[in-house]
């Protein structure tokens, strides 16, 4: 394992594949509570997260991404949490490391860690307590040696910026994902100029992830692309978008819909949509190809099986697959059998048994972002008067 | 343990909670193939199985199904399944009882082996050789000394008559169900009727599973405890229905439906849909409240939280959800906190974010059934001329 | 003329063709008041009425129905409705038979009286009273000599036997539609026993119009043929449906949708549904095919393309359509020029537009009928009490 | 009559209120033949012209525009077409003229001619050759005395100059609309573009009209109005849009969606959708108010309806209506009673009834404009030859 080949190497040579959304994985497995988001399983139930690494491993992703996810200290303190006092974001990080470490090497994967946005920059704390913020976990992953570090889940560019200047203190390679789609970042920045200003503060490997479709997310790299191009910058492109479709979402995302986050099943991308998705990014130029919220290991894998020819292998979990779903020449009635192919698959244009459901929301739009009154965060509870204040706006 | 009680005293006094479907579950986390469908990932991957286990366990549920769907020995042989002979039936279902009586010990919960229609009877080989299939099954089961026998997914209810006959050689509690809709079985026996022959043939509990949505599934119960009462019979009523939307099923359910089964993301039931489900499930006098195909974790929480007064409990995963969505009050963004609430989630209707497809199809309509030619089975592997032919029949 | 062939007489060889339902059209075009839905526009606009016959007559209607849909006279002063004072009921019955009369003429076709329900049995006056409503208009229908008479959207079974006992005091053939689906008439009985009554009392052709889609209506149809073989009788069969797309209407029909009557337009029948609709009403045996409220002439024209073989002729509208879209043949663009055919139209499955909007709708259900309370009716204009009162009782 | 208004004195004041579509309406009516398209009804049948025009007369519309759309000779005459030869130019344009002279004397409304695209553009013969083709029609129109001009229809802004040009070789004021959407005309000019080039060429109005519904076609004009503005143009702005929904319509608008012209009728605007549009259109600035294909005299009425407080006056047809369906309140039913107001259809989400079709299409996409071999339009009739080569496109 001491020539393990690093993340620039590999993506110099042939596609590199992501994983999936752990939060929204484990939240319907029973280990992440929806609302906080944060990653305190890793050290409650190491079991429940190292068998979703392992997962994605046989799906064929080629790295384990810390699930540090939002497990920055004022997040795990944020309204009320009590995993950042009883646990530690010390000890949640380090757990979090140690499993995606250890799944990795039974697999020769890649392990990562990584940041996401904090409480503190839309409570508008300034650059030097939100470095702070980011320190703490970078210096977990340094510790632990993971072999590269991600920025990930970004709504401001310029948040985005102090958190790979931070990584950039270390010496390992870093990527970095704004959650933004085609209309750029929250204050307005160009998807374009976002890219820009990636590249610029030293990332290796630059895109989006979460808050879009697939193929929303791919209009964003286009964009990107376009932008870095023009620029004469060229680092590795990447994507993780999520698993739902939202063709109808606005600036901020899947947040906005009225679905998000128990209502979104209705949306869930088929494995025959990743297909289409791995195919159109590959074609695009991307080449650090994974998923984020929605993405279950059978996405990946779908993933993995269509680029398998650039990449020169299937993954493991193809064993009780088959491409194109050719396992169903093994079932019972003849009329399955008959669906063992891709063009079957590739025509299919799957109903949503829910006829007195539209097939498009109107997302919320509140139209409101970093600095003003209602996105201070605070450690305590979220109290009744501000739950009637929500509940009052809303009905305007 | 001795004093564990048993199905039928806990049925007496309070609802028993069943769990998801394995297959399909396992099927997204790469440890099953569609087609087979068979569980030998009890021998192969027994940290996957036991892993569902305890989530479902985590979720509420108060019996563990040993995973042994569709493991008679035929069907472990079927169209070039090497399961049966590599394996072999009594390692699958020996090592899926192990499991389920190992994370039930865990928790309190009941242990159960199950039985499923076998080939040999739709090949039709008769009542002897069918008969021999499910014992090989049951001798394990009591040799394991699980706590009851389910006789689960039948379409033919003189199958499903000599399943509990073998059943009912052992001394265990016997439960069966059906995998119908309310137009009966596939022969034309009505749902009624089917109930009646179960009860009359000694299933102390009698319902439905697999196939149909969860109100499709109940309007069949109702009909069978229509039948039942008029017959003056009284067993307990248990239903497990999919996790899918179906309302555009035809007899044979979702297996007609052209998005079987790779596409069916769309008629994903939200977590307030199995609230419906378990209240409506209840008051109709169900007393045994499952899954099937497409349950996860989560649905079965749901499940859970809508019976918790009538149970007197929370179940353990309940501390990462919180009742009707109450976590969303840590959530960042004020207008997603507004969503902590029972009536804005009761009177969501989830869009599919897919403008271009249908809300319902047209399901496959074969009109095939036991006996004939195209559903006889064999050992060996599906010909390229039996596909060419099934493919054939599908374009007419 | 004296050699006009009868009603009968037509049955006997040919299929005999409707017209479309006046009220929807002339509201739309601005000379009926949804509400009230009374035809005082036979009297007010008799152009606008001559050129809606001429229009059907032009698109293939072999009969020409006098305007006279609720021209009874406790239905034209009922709730404030002035039609009845001001103009009569006789003189509104006499206009509408004379341009009837006047455009059958021009083409051969012939023309018919037509009686509805009346609000003096919703009030339940009883049988006298009834009939007498209705012999105000059948003697206005004698006097002036037309064709036949037909009796039309009635609701109840009974009411419908006083119909036809009244239009059998007279020597004219008599025709019976009820405005039933398949679950029966409002009191519960059966379409087949619906059917079954209308032939004994005398009618000499039976089936049902409005308040459900033709498919649906087709299957009312199929109910009461086989009501009627079964008990020996053999009236011929006749069926206007609606234009409107109703799989989602329950016992009551559209009336029941919420989109009644101002927001049906989605639901509206495209010409190519229409050729389905003739093509199956004939292969049932249905021999008088027409329409009824959203019956445009293009949809009659339909029917009348579809049925030009058995008919022997093209309708003589369709000069300006030629059979399965032909005309685009001289389109500008080729891409149009390339739908001129058959097959295209068949397999097109027409969007809506409306990605907002669900497919289906849940019906109001208020699950009263003739003799209760708020079915009274009453010369004064509905009173705020009242307004007030109903939609009190719709939040529930 | 000396001392009608003109058009401008009236915008000066007031919204003005146009008309709807004629080929649409009265091709579901039988007289307009769908692929040429041509106006040669106002020969042959002036008495169904006639009405239609009192319809949306009484509905409430200021204008009468003469039935002269597509009436240019080398469209009387393309692809077999026998309009041309049989009647000829002359004598379509005059009788249509004449037609909407008598009925606007009936209400005080103005008369106007209209002038669209021409084949001759589309097979490229130049500026001449198509301005001799304008002069025919403005002749006379002039000789006719109509009170304006109108250019419509046009997809190419080069086109359309020379049309403006042509009406400006009289004194008569001149209204203009191009047949685009958002993205501008067929030659990649944006939409604000050509709205300063038809300011520049002289229109004294400036809109669009067709090809989009009306939420659409207001993005355009909003386009068309900041590039006025952005230039120092201040022409009257107008709009008379589709009455079909198309969300999903590419550049050329509802003629690339599969759906055109047979199967549009799940698109079809409710009258609470044109109160809708006809507030937002009078609120962006819009004075002349009106509709094209689609649009139905009630979709007018609303129209007037919604803008009764700005005109002074509701449309005589709404005694037959009453504002926001108030007319229920004479209904039978009391549910449908309770649907008597504006909240009710405010917010009703119309369903289709169609639970097996989409609710958008993949329009179809040629990509091939003027000058194109498929675009050249002959005199002769598509030949088989022709209409094989389209086919096999289609298929690719």
């Amino acid at each position: 394992m001491a020539a393990k080949k690093g993340l620039l190497e590999r993506l110099a040579v042939s596609p590199v594949i992501g994983d999936g959304g752990f939060v929204f994985a484990l939240e319907k497995r029973g280990y992440v509570k929806a609302g906080p988001w944060t990653p305190e399983a890793a050290v409650e139930d190491p079991e429940a997260v190292r068998q979703l690494h392992r997962e994605f491993l046989r799906a064929g992703s080629d790295v384990m991404q810390a699930f540090t996810f939002y497990a920055s200290e004022d997040k795990l303190v944020n309204r009320g949490n009590h995993a950042g006092q009883k646990i530690g974001v010390e000890a949640i990080n380090r757990a979090a490391a140690k499993l995606s470490k250890e799944v990795a090497a039974e697999g020769g994967a890649l392990c990562l860690g990584g940041l996401s946005q904090c409480p503190s920059y839309l409570t508008g704390l300034g650059e030097q307590k939100v470095k702070e913020e980011f320190r703490k976990q970078v210096k977990v992953f340094v510790e632990e040696d993971l072999d590269f570090l991600l920025c990930e889940y970004f709504e401001h560019v310029e948040e985005m910026e102090w958190a790979i200047q931070v990584c950039k203190e270390t010496n390992k390679a870093v990527a970095a994902n704004m959650c933004i789609g085609p209309d750029g970042d929250m204050h307005g920045v160009s998807a374009a100029e976002c890219a820009i200003r990636m590249a610029r503060a030293g990332a290796d490997v630059v895109g989006v992830n979460c808050h879009f479709d697939p193929f929303v997310s791919l209009e964003t790299i286009k964009k990107m692309k376009a932008g870095l191009d023009a620029a004469g910058l060229s680092p590795y492109l990447m994507v993780q978008p999520l698993a739902y479709h939202t063709p109808d979402a606005g600036r901020q995302g899947f947040i906005d819909l009225p679905e998000f986050p128990f209502a979104l099943e209705g949306r869930i991308c088929t494995r025959w949509d990743m297909h289409r998705y791995a195919r159109e990014a590959y074609e695009i130029g991307v080449r650090y190809i994974g998923g984020c919220c929605g993405f279950e290991p059978y996405h990946i894998r779908a993933v993995a099986e269509e680029l398998s020819a650039e990449r020169g292998c299937l993954p493991a979990g193809s064993e009780k697959h088959d491409m194109w779903g050719a396992g169903l020449k093994m079932h019972t009635k003849p009329w399955v059998r008959a669906r063992a192919n891709r063009e079957y698959w590739e025509k299919c244009q799957p109903a949503s048994g829910r006829p007195f459901c539209p097939s498009m929301s109107k997302p919320d739009n509140w139209e409101i972002t970093a600095g003003h009154e209602d996105l201070k965060q605070h450690d305590t509870e979220t109290t009744a008067d501000e739950m009637k204040r929500v509940l009052e706006f809303k009905k305007q």
